[in-house]
């Protein structure tokens, strides 16, 4: 039974997560919730006490699900160069899907007005650092093994690569043919040295 | 009195535009932009029809004001390298002044839910695919002029340019120090041949 359950939850989760995705923070009502998670009122209480508990519990889940097995392509990759352009190409894989919302939930579901709720933004600024660190560490080892080069700034770099991967996914949003994305990240990875 | 009418109606679209800029464009309420405005109800139905079309006039007022302006420093500038750099500086400037809103009207006022209606849609694609051309033109420029390299790929550079910009805007949200977008902006410039 527990193991059953389990299962319900995460895949009630999911159905909030991609609600939340596709319409926005502000724009999921809690009858949208209850009806796509199909739960009753007092249990959706019960297991997440009000849609701002549960929207960061999605926030979490995102994370878990989404952001970390894209970084696991780069991270198991034993070449950087390789290992970036399979994450780039995993996230147009995503954008050329119909079926799935495009974009970042962070950048799709997080209004400007709801990044000024400090634990919201909180949350949002240690995703936003944790994966620039992420990338630094990445880079570091590919200095160490030589595959880059010494001179790259690595803090600096890193900090590019989550810039520009914040303005792919807010363009994403506008339906734009992902060929020219494609194009555009190879020449921006190789301009970089990476 | 032409004159006068006119600075009021530029005043109070100034204003609109703050507010959808600050809050977002379904987090402004009628109630918040006739208060905002100081005009009456049937003035303002007169005047601007609805809140959409309201909107739509601040996208315009923006382009106009913010856009067109931030543009003309790398326009009027006789070195590409140079236009680029001082518009970026000015970019970063007003991220540093705490009484204006950070980022931009189009990546903060607009949802991804919003980003879904036709005519909006239409409106950013417009003027995102303006910005790339204006980028290309300027690019170009400075290809003919040999200032920049005849092996520069202009419009995938153009397009970079755009995202990176994108994600910078989304970023400048969350109250980072300039500092560092300072200094990834130069080594990303550099990095890029311009």
């Amino acid at each position: 039974m527990g193991r059953i359950k389990e299962f319900k939850d995460k895949e009630a989760l999911e159905k909030a997560m991609i609600l939340f995705w596709k319409k926005g923070y502000e724009n999921t009502s809690l009858k949208d919730l209850l009806s796509e998670m199909d739960i009753l009122n007092g249990s959706f209480y019960n297991s997440y006490g009000n849609k701002k508990n549960l929207f960061m519990k999605t926030l979490d889940f995102y994370a878990d699900e989404v952001t970390a097995k894209r970084g696991a392509l780069l991270a198991d990759c034993p070449n950087f160069k390789e290992g970036i352009r399979l994450l780039f190409q995993e996230m147009f894989q995503c954008f050329d899907d119909n079926t799935a919302p495009k974009g970042c939930l962070l950048v799709n579901s997080i209004s400007n007005d709801l990044l000024q709720d400090p634990e919201i933004q909180k949350y949002v600024k240690t995703e936003i650092d944790n994966f620039k660190l992420f990338f630094e560490e990445q880079l570091r080892e590919a200095v160490e093994t030589k595959e880059l080069e010494s001179t790259l700034d690595i803090p600096l770099t890193a900090s590019i690569i989550v810039t520009y991967i914040q303005g792919v996914m807010r363009l994403s949003n506008l339906n734009y043919c992902t060929k020219n994305f494609r194009q555009q990240t190879d020449i921006f990875l190789t301009a970089l040295g990476i």
